[in-house]
């Protein structure tokens, strides 16, 4: 009775101290060894369990979750190969600074290197990528030990937390007997938030000293041309501030399509959308000719964006991040800034003078509107096409509502043709890895605690994690997903691979000829196949008056939509051409 | 032009050496970053390709691959979370000694740690659990160069086929351009084999020095009553020798299923496999009390047989392990001796005289016979049971089949219920750490290239691995999947857990209500589901009459399969009462 007695205490001052760090959902995997973890979290009256049996999904389910809220989320998994296949959703996370917390249970120290089932080595499973490994000591019931548990909970929380926000992985060796005393788990927790029975952690922000700021705000008051890039932003409040330093300064601000900034057009006549396309144009990075760049977030999706950047490359670069990161593969930064945003941009306004409008953004402005336009064109397609998708997305869309969408096209699909629209449309991607692998279980977990949740996916991403539809299927949880099914490996048809005939269908096409109804009915969703851009919109439309899990497929042809994107380039640059010369003169 | 002919001279002859060293079969994902080592590989007239898109079933597949033909299997990813996703059989090869080559692609030196896409730390990624990782340096055309790239191949093979066997990662930075000059690859191959451009490399075995060997010799000659066991062994040269030194000293052979020695009856009198039922008999431990233990192969499946063991904890116990490992979980070894194990049982053979048949043997084949007996009344129930699957299995399995059964339940199954018989039935699981992950597919490696291959999985370790029969569908494998479907983790209601009830179901027993013909019609199998043997018994004999994939679905009640384990173990228990208390006086 003794050990069950230590593993009750231990364990259970570990979970409540959890929940007293407000974490509020924790994505369980059934397993034998984390018995006592899986058990003392759903006895918690402030925690929600969301069973997920794949691990690999649950824990982009639990990274969904995680990226919705802005808040840690803690994942259990017993121990063996179970643990391995958290692997990529952490590595996600860790690239992506999503904060999580790995809980993985282990085999005890004697049963370990000796062939014993379920026994991996799990000592620094996950390598660089996440932020903070702790193995746990053995649970004891002393005084000494309960605080030590308490306080890696708290510290584990704050470190996943701080920025660069990731994952921190906590590896449990628990011995049998794995049923602790239920009854007596509420004995181990503390009402009063005052109770100092473990450290709380008061987490900073790094900021620049005001010789700093003065010699940067110096730097960007001297400049007439200066250019701001946002990609994916920590938070809302990051976009006000930049909002506010760009019209003071009078610069526009190439808003990436996962910066947020393009949702309910809060930053107005600033904000540039369709750079992307008219980057790309001939006179472009001749009129674009910026004297500063100043880029916040991750690093954009645009790969015009990046191109034009490297034609620019003795161009004053300011990269300013919160996390000390380092998000600059392009190798243009001249100046790397370790500091909050938001301090930064408010400072610095300080420092400078309201500039007005000037030609330089009217000048984007311009091509802007006039991309726009011509992009525009694509809606008198009428084949399905995945470019048109994402235009009628922005009409079709319900206000307050979420767009989760897959990588390799869908993400650049968004980029090219989601413009800056007066709804609050949310979005999303996994940007950190970019990988197509677990996007269903992430869209899953945004879906879980997120209204109104949408997700557009290639049919291989999906494919990828079908078992993620899982979670929709045993937790009823409302989706609807786009799945754009041109049988195969859509991107690589972009790509030099594509000229080599003889392998190109079978190491890259990969067509698999799958009929994804029976998916969507093992699943007991409903699914519809659209013919026509008619049936789309309304199955779109209808998809938000039912419950559970919807998957629209909207087939596409690979090849066509190939063609088709180089027919709409060469119309839009026949089409900005004009507004390009024109600023020219 | 200088890029692409360093990058397809040197890849070419790193695949030439791949080749050269017989590695045949290579699993390859699509992605972009892999593509030189894609073409290349696909190129290669003496190189198979098996395209699979989900890496953790593509690495699976190429570990069955691996086990069936006892030879290395190479794999290709891209960069980015792709490689994670090999991690899960990665770690089982690991523990499970069988060689696999992980190629994975990745991004170079400057676009590392950067932000840059699919770009994560690759480094060591796979943590302990390969023998041996090399970053590979960048594609140059030199001659150093080229035998560079040709000697880590050919010491690559031949490392992950030392024993102890297992994977070795090898990660190539690779820049654009990624498309090699296909019309040159066969320049860099080397038709005849004794020339020199690389190192080959001769794998020694370890041996005992003659000093040793006949203080072992000594040591078995004293021995009245001793035991030898046998896990899943290397091969099946290993076999004859172990059997021959076994019959020379007239020892029982308690033969795990995964040995091999059940098949075909090649041991006759030695061989016991009814040990996991009748020595959890109250006697049985007083009765077969050893003097010594001799273990061969890895730890073997049986609960019963560790309890057995733990009570003989002051008995000689010797391992020998070729591998030179320490598969050893209960803590009971005396002696861990590392020799090749054919050479062992031939040496100490040689210093040993030959035996009577001694009572000690007989008293083990008596009760075992005993056993036998009460077990195979099993066969009167009605009802579908997992026990009684398995006794049908050895009348209705074709000669020289294959039979894969998945972890949980049906591997303790098979080991209760799966007796010695005539027919060549070779067995196999993946027991390195007993994952419920990549079954499907380590059974569809293995079906590739053996004939009547069936895999007998439970619904969870099945729903975990569905992405997996896309191999069946893409390669139109031949295999007979007999799925347990008892809707949840049929293991957990035969441990304590089971006792809490109110989180019982939702954290453990997790039903999921999947009806599986939607999955099976999803990859073009056939699917069948049987509410009785005799239409069990049709099904399953006319699978092998059908091409492609093909579920045979069989019900079993989780709670009732609790309750018919302990009525059948109190059966047996009665009927063999009689046999060990007879023994005893």
């Amino acid at each position: 009775m003794n050990d069950r007695e230590a593993i009750t205490a231990y364990i259970a001052s570990f979970v409540d101290e959890l929940a007293r760090n407000n974490i509020k959902h924790v994505v369980v995997s059934p397993g034998s060894r984390s018995t006592p973890l899986a058990l003392v979290l759903a006895e918690h009256p402030d925690i929600t369990i969301h069973l997920n049996i794949d691990e690999r999904s649950a824990a982009f389910f639990a990274l969904g979750l995680a990226k919705a809220l802005h808040e840690p989320v803690a994942m259990v998994c017993t121990s063996g190969t179970a643990t391995a296949n958290y692997y990529p959703a952490i590595i996600e996370a860790y690239y992506s600074r999503v904060p999580l917390l790995v809980l993985t249970a282990d085999r005890p120290h004697e049963l370990r290197d000796v062939g014993a089932p379920q026994a991996i080595d799990q000592i620094h499973l996950y390598g660089k990528h996440v932020k903070w490994f702790v193995e746990m000591a053995i649970p004891e019931h002393t005084e000494e030990m309960i605080r030590y548990a308490r306080t890696i909970g708290a510290r584990a929380l704050a470190t996943a937390a701080k920025e660069p926000a990731g994952p921190v992985h906590l590896n449990f060796p628990l011995r049998e007997p794995l049923v602790p005393l239920m009854e007596t788990v509420k004995n181990y927790r503390i009402n009063e938030k005052a109770q100092s029975s473990a450290a709380a952690v008061e987490g900073g922000e790094l900021i620049l000293a005001s010789m700093q700021l003065q010699a940067m705000a110096e730097t960007l008051s001297e400049s007439k041309r200066g250019i701001i890039i946002c990609g994916e932003l920590r938070n809302d409040e990051m976009k006000t501030a930049i909002i506010s330093l760009a019209e003071k300064l009078s610069f526009p601000i190439l808003a990436d399509p996962l910066s947020q900034l393009r949702s309910g057009s809060p930053g107005g006549e600033n904000i540039i959308d369709c750079y992307d396309t008219f980057l790309r144009g001939e006179n472009a990075s001749r009129l674009f000719n910026p004297d500063l760049v100043l880029r916040f977030g991750a690093v954009p999706v645009s790969k015009a964006l990046l191109l034009y950047l490297k034609k620019h490359r003795n161009t004053r670069h300011l990269v300013v991040d919160g996390g000390a990161g380092w998000r600059e593969p392009a190798g243009l930064v001249t100046d790397m800034i370790y500091s909050n945003e938001i301090f930064f941009c408010n400072s610095i306004g300080e420092h400078i003078e309201q500039r007005e409008k000037s030609s330089w953004l009217g000048r984007w402005r311009q091509v802007n509107d006039a991309t726009k336009n011509a992009l525009e064109s694509i809606r008198d397609e009428e084949e399905l096409s995945e470019g048109k998708l994402f235009i009628l997305l922005q009409d079709l869309m319900p206000n307050k509502s979420h767009l989760f969408v897959g990588n390799s096209m869908p993400i650049r699909d968004l980029d090219t043709f989601f413009f800056s629209n007066n709804k609050e449309i949310r979005t999303f991607a996994n940007r950190g890895a970019n990988g197509i692998d677990g996007v269903v279980s992430t869209a899953l977990g945004v879906s879980t605690v997120l209204d109104n949740t949408v997700l557009v996916i290639g049919d291989l991403s999906f494919f990828h994690d079908m078992n993620g539809l899982m979670a929709a299927k045993l937790q009823q949880t409302n989706i609807t997903i786009l799945l754009i099914n041109n049988d195969g490996g859509g991107i690589f048809s972009f790509l030099p691979q594509a000229s080599e005939k003889d392998y190109f269908e079978t190491l890259f096409g990969t067509p698999h000829g799958l009929d994804f109804s029976h998916a969507v009915a093992l699943y007991g969703g409903k699914y519809t196949k659209v013919c026509s851009w008619d049936e789309f919109k309304e199955a779109f439309t209808n998809s938000f008056e039912i419950q559970g899990l919807k998957v629209i497929e909207v087939p596409t042809a690979r090849e066509t939509n190939v063609l088709k994107h180089r027919e709409l380039w060469s119309y839009v640059s026949q089409e900005i051409k004009e507004a390009l010369n024109e600023e020219i003169k």
